[in-house]
């Protein structure tokens, strides 16, 4: 009889997203005139920039014409004007990547869940809590040990290594999704110090790095030294241009990054990496990949900023509202998300359903992504301008 | 210490089109002036059709527009639209497929390979030989029993079940790759009902279905009676509509299908690989989406069928000239592939180079599908008319 990955059963449902529907659904259906505001999701609003449409529809085009039509990609990896715009885009920040590092993606989560499949299921993963919840769930489906390192209120909700607890595999992500903390250089350093002398591996997390205004920060591990031993980076378009509807992204492995196996071979990553690409994975769509590369474009760079800074205005003025009302968050800043403390030692879904039937407005409640997150909750700069101040208008005038 | 997923140190290494490669390279080297005709890649030629340039970059230009603008898609199963086209287009031939059966993806190769994760590793699978490395190195990679069924001369090259021999987890291709035999109504009816007796999935690979032009042809294994209790269902739009280099292709799994977990449970399998997909895919593409629903308007239809009629008429060219030299082969009818018997007893390699050297045309040496491929070689039907004609002047014209 065949038998299921038993693991599966093990996850906990898809709760989080469910649960705060059906609550809309239900104040909606009693609340028919309610004008909500949603600041829940982390999805963008504002449409792809002009060359970035014009370099589709230019690659549509050539898709047409037996002269310039693209079948399969030969590596699967991502066509090399795409990859070395990459590796360049990486330069223009002092991250030290090659283009045969990069591989194009169809986004970050793909990789993100993917990779796992490389490595032993005898590893220790660390995850820092709040997290995005594709890091937990991908490494229980392969029925992996997790273990936690917590962000809070006494760091930050910046999670540091800790010496006295192993991990192999470490998954971490700044600016991070949901906390929007950023780690320093100086913090980062020591994560990659923690992995070196662990002899561990680092999934860094960068989607979010577009929004590091801060020059003093770091959007990349690949700025830090050392990184390129032990770390693997995924990154994508979707929060930098706007492509969470066109899907791209990619993956950095570093030319060196080597492993020991059992037999005690040195192995390297990227080419078991590009093994398990090249059997489950046959490349990114030709004119996705052409609309990737004119983001990189000084014209593209100019025109995705323009979207960038108007979600950036948009978490400032979330941001100030917190500020003038005395609530502690991390994020706002070099983040699109903020992270707020629940006013009054409210509970996260507690605090969802007053924000919602007070103010219309609806968030994520901070317990959705770990336990760390209990008594916190998600706000999001991606939405209308107008519209957030008015959910901050509305916020400001409740009374707890 | 991180610990790597060690079955990939067992995989065979991706043998066969880096060396074919190579072999082209030494001879190009010592005969500068060769003209090769290339005839071993499954990769199509022709652009695609107009309608479907349009589609893609009207939703290019929805793109660029706030009112207009696509971000995530909700369930990342595909758009409403293109999964109910996919399934008015398999009621079109008689199989019986609903909308929300169908999850879209970038290819039938990335869920023929990420089908594996919701499976346990103690299966048995069963893999029909010569068969396309895939499903091999996929299940190589989770370390699971590998049993082939053997594919011969004997049996036209369509493996049959034994029920002395039990499988968890049978892959099965039809119209076949490499070897282009297809599988009638009455052989996948043996094939379920096997599945059925010993409580096992089919994995159906349908990506050449589009070249079944026989209507007493099973396209899909939906038209067999009892498929919907144990098969899923992998296609693609690349062989169909060329999009080979646009990735976008989908998977059937039927409502019903359950397995029956460790302790006893009934677990959907459709719920399973949602949770899969959930976790580790994002959807595809807007716009590419958008390109292949195209595909199933009534002029898209019409239009692809040119191309589909181009290349069955350069099947038909290469299958008439083995008939003339009274060569074996399966395929050349309801499939792009021609499988034949390398004339005079020769091996597969041999063949491939007195092919190279004398007629200076490429193939793929069967011995790279599997052992029952050796003493065979695979030619498509892929490229231009004229040079297929031309390829086949010269393969007349050889001494064996």
């Amino acid at each position: 009889m065949v038998k299921i990955n038993e693991n599966f059963l093990k996850l906990q449902k898809n709760y989080l997203f469910i649960e705060i529907a059906k609550r809309i659904k239900a104040f909606s259906a009693a609340n028919p005139d309610a004008d909500i505001i949603r600041m829940g999701i982390g999805d963008v609003t504002l449409p792809i920039a002009p060359v970035v449409v014009k370099a589709m529809k230019d690659a549509a085009d050539e898709m047409g014409v037996k002269e310039t039509f693209k079948g399969y990609e030969d590596s699967g990896a991502g066509y090399d004007f795409l990859r070395e715009a990459v590796a360049n885009y990486y330069k223009s920040f002092g991250a030290d990547v090659n283009a045969d590092e990069v591989r194009i993606n169809d986004g970050a989560k793909s990789d993100c869940g993917n990779i796992v499949d490389i490595f032993g299921d005898g590893n220790t993963v660390l995850v820092t809590d709040p997290a995005y919840p594709v890091y937990v769930d991908t490494n229980l489906m392969s029925g992996r040990k997790i273990i936690y390192a917590d962000s809070n209120e006494a760091n930050g909700f910046a999670a540091m290594p800790d010496d006295s607890v192993h991990a192999d595999l470490i998954y971490l992500c700044s600016p991070n999704n949901p906390t929007g903390s950023v780690y320093t250089k100086e913090q980062l350093k020591q994560w990659v110090d923690y992995a070196i002398r662990h002899e561990a591996i680092i999934i860094f997390d960068a989607a979010y790095e577009s929004f590091v205004s801060d020059p003093d920060l770091p959007r990349s591990i690949f700025q830090i030294e050392g990184a390129k031993k032990c770390a693997i980076e995924m990154c994508s378009l979707s929060k930098t241009a706007g492509f969470t509807g066109m899907r791209c992204g990619y993956t950095v492995v570093p030319n060196d990054l080597e492993v020991v196996s059992e037999g005690g071979e040195k192995v390297s990553i990227s080419a078991i990496w590009g093994r398990r690409q090249g059997s489950k994975f046959n490349g990114v769509s030709y004119p996705v990949q052409r609309a990737a590369e004119a983001v990189f474009t000084p014209e593209g760079q100019k025109q995705i900023r323009e979207a960038i800074d108007y979600y950036r205005e948009n978490a400032k003025i979330i941001a100030s509202t917190l500020d003038e009302m005395g609530i502690y968050y991390t994020g706002g800043k070099n983040s699109p998300y903020i992270w707020l403390k629940c006013p009054n030692g409210m509970g996260s879904w507690e605090f969802f359903d007053k924000l919602l039937s007070e103010a219309n407005v609806v968030g994520t409640p901070g317990a959705g992504f770990g336990k760390n997150g209990e008594g916190f909750f998600r706000l999001t700069a991606f939405g209308d301008r107008e519209r957030t101040k008015e959910a901050m208008k509305r916020f400001k005038a409740m009374k707890f």
